[in-house]
């Protein structure tokens, strides 16, 4: 379904030069569909995720913060899977043909789109209720995705960056949280609007990971949900969980464990690996600039633990509520 | 991003038994991204389009008509690129968590996933704004998906179908149109609410067609962009144009050339050719049970004109509205 006139001239001047430059993209934006040539040996890795206004945004977020959130949210998906990223489409509702909008929300795309040689292969522009909706397909060697189900008991847990950041930064850009350091507070809102997907950490997984997920909402949860798809548990060490100088700063340490246990919008990487693949693992996150932190082990018994200076210790569950 | 809580298990509920059982979908809904195993030889064709409520449809519309038409969009898109559907996604934007919406929703759109062996390979589902985003992947023999852009002069042009019903059904349904004929607006609003893409007609048209778009906006507009792409014109004949009976008894016969030549949401095939191939292409068209009309044929002169009679008409351009 082509758009009419102002926006099928909006697609031509902003989705278009969106397409990038990869060789594998015969056809892109402005015909019925675009045609791509996977690699041969290669499987595909599909994802879609929105953006919404109410549920994921508020009314006058940035749109260049979301321009970049939009895609860096399927990034991490395709990170998570062991897979790189490749052709992206992207569907958009906006309330009105707002190019002093549509100029900045492209330019945060645009920019994470080059940065990780991601092409936009397909554009849809319509009317309505502010909605941005990304589709993202990425390659993995054959046979070589990672899903959440391969944990097995002894297998190390490892999680990369620092986790509780962002809603953090969600909370204090709300006020409900107050920071007297204008430095942790802009890097913690940073973190929030610009978040980093683990993509060349996560391209490489495919031979070294048994399971991943990314951290969308907050640890526990995920945590969770990889454990209950493996069919194990898992004891995490509160003391080895990655949390940020910002963070606790801002937060103070009870806090902080809260926010890195129940925060979402992380979007870093919660891998499971038998102890002989911990030496490449860091090898690999040394060579791609991750941290990564070795905060658990995966357990017989089901059941997911929290343990504290040895101590093991109640977790109320309370997820991330997504301004609801 | 995974969902919460409700979202979640309707994730489960309505969008997984959806899944299909395609034996090159390894894995489906319910990691952070699904895999997929494209056939060698063959390069990918992709799509997105979004149905929205106020622009694409008015509030209160059947939501079975809806779970089809969001499908039908995408599968016509594929269709026209002379390529195969296989895997779709689905992000939905839904204002409640109304399992009555979706049953009748999921309803439509199975049934069509079914009747092409689509598989839905990704599902979101967030609040919002009542928003319908689905993304298809097609494969295509390498080298033959059909572009816009391959008519030449003295092409034959051809369209499948009839072109005009759907948007005078819609008129019926708003009330700007009467018909004294229950049957005759019955058939007219079914071709607005459940459009036939011409998916095993299309799936054909690699090795024949030279250049293909589907009538999305309406016959006039659509036959513009191929031939604008293509860098030809072309001279249509009016009396060849494949016309209705229920059009013709609804609208009268001038109004019925407008809605035809005007009147969007028909998802009918426009295809160019060679006149060599209009053998084949009506033996395809028979085995597909598929209606063909030859319309006129493509010109040097870089004009698009209407022929009635043998004179040529003056073609006021008026596109189809979509609701604004």
């Amino acid at each position: 379904m082509a758009m009419h006139g102002d926006e099928q001239s909006l697609i031509e001047r902003f989705f278009r030069p969106l397409g990038g430059a990869r060789g594998d993209v015969p056809l892109g934006i402005g015909d019925d569909a675009a045609v791509l040539h996977p690699a041969p040996g290669f499987e595909l890795v599909v994802t879609t995720d929105a953006l919404i206004e109410g549920a994921h945004f508020l009314a006058g977020a940035d749109p260049r913060s979301l321009g970049h959130r939009a895609l860096a949210v399927n990034l991490s998906d395709i990170a998570a899977m062991g897979a790189t990223p490749c052709w992206a489409t992207l569907a958009l509702a906006l309330p009105v043909s707002d190019e002093s909008w549509l100029q900045p929300f492209c330019t945060g795309f645009a920019a994470l789109l080059s940065r990780h040689c991601v092409s936009l292969v397909g554009g849809n522009l319509a009317r309505g209720a502010l909605n941005i909706t990304v589709q993202l397909i990425g390659q993995a060697r054959a046979g070589q995705a990672v899903r959440r189900s391969g944990a097995l008991p002894g297998h190390m847990l490892a999680l990369t960056g620092t986790v509780g950041d962002a809603a953090a930064g969600l909370a204090l850009h709300r006020g409900q949280l107050q920071s007297g350091h204008p430095s942790v507070a802009t890097e913690l809102c940073q973190r929030f609007e610009y978040p980093q997907a683990r993509v060349a950490f996560g391209a490489q997984l495919g031979a070294l990971a048994h399971a991943a997920i990314d951290i969308s909402d907050g640890l526990w949860r995920d945590a969770g949900r990889l454990l209950a798809q493996s069919g194990c548990g898992a004891v995490i060490d509160a003391e080895r969980l990655p949390l940020s100088r910002a963070l606790r700063t801002a937060a103070g340490d009870a806090a902080a464990l809260r926010y890195a246990l129940h925060g979402g919008e992380d979007y870093e990487l919660l891998i499971a690996f038998p102890a002989s693949n911990w030496e490449p693992l860091q090898a690999l996150a040394a060579a791609t600039d991750t941290p990564l932190a070795h905060i658990g082990d995966c357990t017989e018994a089901r059941s997911l633990r929290l343990i504290c200076a040895g101590v093991e210790t109640t977790v109320a569950e309370a997820g991330f509520d997504h301004f609801r």
